[in-house]
């Protein structure tokens, strides 16, 4: 899947950016885009990270897919995050494949794509961008950095580098580092993409191949584990496709069946297979504890920021446990932290969806914490 | 994967079997193995019913694989379910692929195998057939009926259906029905295989294909259900495979990613990928609840068969509330049932594990049972 560059909005960075593997990218590009408008102040701005599926288009219409954007129930006017009132940053992440550097393009050095040449990137290399992209826009430190899942992390890695950056930050739905189980689904996913002959070793763009099947079978992976056993039993049970008894076949019978393989086809019309492995593998390799000598509190070590942590209740893939983690380091160092779990069935997709408890959390924490920012200059 | 048939044992069943799905077999084969002694009352006889990737060869050394049978942990002289005394009896299922009639057989109608034109079967029809090879061996009434996972629902199928055939029974780790998200779990693991070009339309056997890909993927994904997030933690957590930094490649890193990759290609030496989407299809399609008018209680009405089921803390396949459910349909017909929830890590593969607690209770349950079964005739 290539985009058509000419409907996204980039800046390019002219300087490197080397990366925690220890390669270096000699430049680069940030696709991002932004909602509402910033004041003079500059002091309404919130930066949005997105998770792993996700891109810049964050609320409006996409103009790549032509549908609304993946946060549409959070961020538009007098919505949650309010864009009559705040200035909305989203940057498509490194290693992404909706317009900044990532596997899609053409490798400089070698006019080919990059494919899996491209370099293992992190989440602290995704966010390291994402303050350039802060720096060209002039923003010295926003009101708010937040996001969900992947978007999370991106969250937690900016507060531990970047702590005089933000005023505040809201990590929802995410961990600070990925358990065993979480790298095993992501390395199913992985594993099912380079499973597929397409795949051709990472090189199927040059080939005008597409690993459909296996980027499929990745994304309806992922489903299983946004979607709590509750919210599956109550959105699907055990109803069938059609009424009356079972076709007695291997054709999707069951409702739950039919909607994996649409989720999981519509996805490979809209993102890359190598961009999937890349990100999957930038999550696993996310660890605050590894990087702070096993001390997680480290990572926050004097941090004045304040935070609001989200969970979900049924979020079986971050559980509330690892956002509890996470609140008893900021508490243990005094930090200003406040803990949301909401109670839902909906699972670790919670965040995308109209959870009106979720949203009034984040307006609330946002408008209060917009307030003490004023007060504070 | 075609087995060396001199290996094992079997009895052909020269009547027709007519299939849920309308299909009937002709004729068809059985291959089983027992272990221990019939006695003269032949009150000593317990059927173990195997799961998705099991087989007869349920304890000793497995001549095919040439490694200890899957229950060797319960089976054997002196162990809970004890050679010594008791005359235990496996069979493979219908639609596997150790030696019964399966995809992997010739039909005799075509002169060819049968990949996926072999009819669908179901739980029930797997029992069925099980059914008459304790008519074979002469077998009124067993002293128990038992097995975990798929094993299970075998045997609630087996009690629903053949009340009096069994004087006991010991579901483990097993549901009545499967649930959206077993549903989802297993077209995962059905897509992954046909998405495999070499399952060529199922018929990979008569293009001397094999789609080890696909049933790699498919079994990891298994893999990944049969373990708690707990027991992988433990396990695995984020050990990596070699000291040191990360790889930063997409490689092994993590010793769980290893795990489930060698897990996933030693399985395709031993098993059948054809059968491995029939077995997940029945259990997909099993349904007491269905098969009842929703009423679960009326699959054993009048039952006297004493029941002892099993579930385990950590099983998120098929999880103690799903036990629960089965308990409480046989305490509202006044039925004679006893339960147990093990506390453990391991999650669902607790039953084939050395789990001091759960063996115990199987052998008392048994030993109990025997005392009361003879005292009965």
């Amino acid at each position: 899947m290539i985009i058509d560059k000419s409907k996204i909005k980039t800046i390019d960075i002219k300087k490197p950016l080397q990366l925690e593997s220890g390669q270096v990218l000699d430049s680069f590009t940030i696709a991002y885009e932004t909602f509402g408008t910033l004041n003079q102040k500059k002091d309404n701005a919130i930066l949005v990270f997105h998770a792993l599926s996700g891109d810049q288009f964050a609320t409006g219409i996409n103009p790549i897919t032509e549908k609304e954007g993946w946060w549409v129930t959070a961020i538009g006017p007098n919505k949650a995050i309010d864009t009559n009132k705040y200035f909305v940053i989203c940057a498509n992440v490194l290693g992404g494949c909706m317009g900044t550097t990532g596997p899609t393009d053409i490798n400089p050095k070698t006019n080919e794509f990059y494919g899996n040449i491209f370099p293992l990137v992190t989440i602290r290399d995704m966010v390291n961008a994402q303050v350039l992209l802060l720096d060209h826009l002039q923003i010295e430190k926003t009101l708010c950095v937040l996001g969900g899942s992947m978007g999370g992390m991106q969250v937690l890695q900016f507060c531990s580098s970047y702590s005089n950056r933000t005023y505040s930050a809201i990590p929802i739905a995410c961990t600070a580092s990925h358990s065993a189980q979480n790298i095993a689904f992501d390395e199913l996913a992985r594993q099912a993409i380079m499973a597929d002959p397409e795949w051709s070793n990472g090189n199927y763009l040059k080939l005008k191949k597409s690993p459909r099947n296996g980027l499929s079978i990745a994304r309806m992976a992922g489903h299983i584990s946004y979607l709590s056993e509750e919210g599956l039993q109550e959105k699907f049970g055990r109803r069938l496709q059609q009424k009356g008894d079972f076709k007695f076949s291997f054709d999707a019978d069951f409702q739950v069946e039919s909607y994996l393989k649409y989720q999981g086809n519509a996805f490979v019309d809209r993102f890359d297979a190598n961009s999937y492995l890349y990100l999957t593998r930038a999550m696993d390799y996310f660890d605050l504890y590894r990087e702070n000598n096993g001390v997680l509190a480290n990572a926050f070590k004097d941090t004045k920021i304040k935070y609001c942590i989200i969970s979900f209740s049924t979020d079986w893939l971050y559980p509330t446990a690892e956002s509890k983690k996470i609140l008893i380091a900021l508490n243990s160092i005094g930090a200003d932290v406040s803990f949301v779990e909401i109670m839902t069935n909906n699972g670790h997709d919670s965040f995308l969806l109209d959870e009106p408890e979720f949203l009034r959390s984040v307006k609330g924490f946002l408008d209060s914490a917009y307030e003490s920012f004023k007060a504070s200059h």
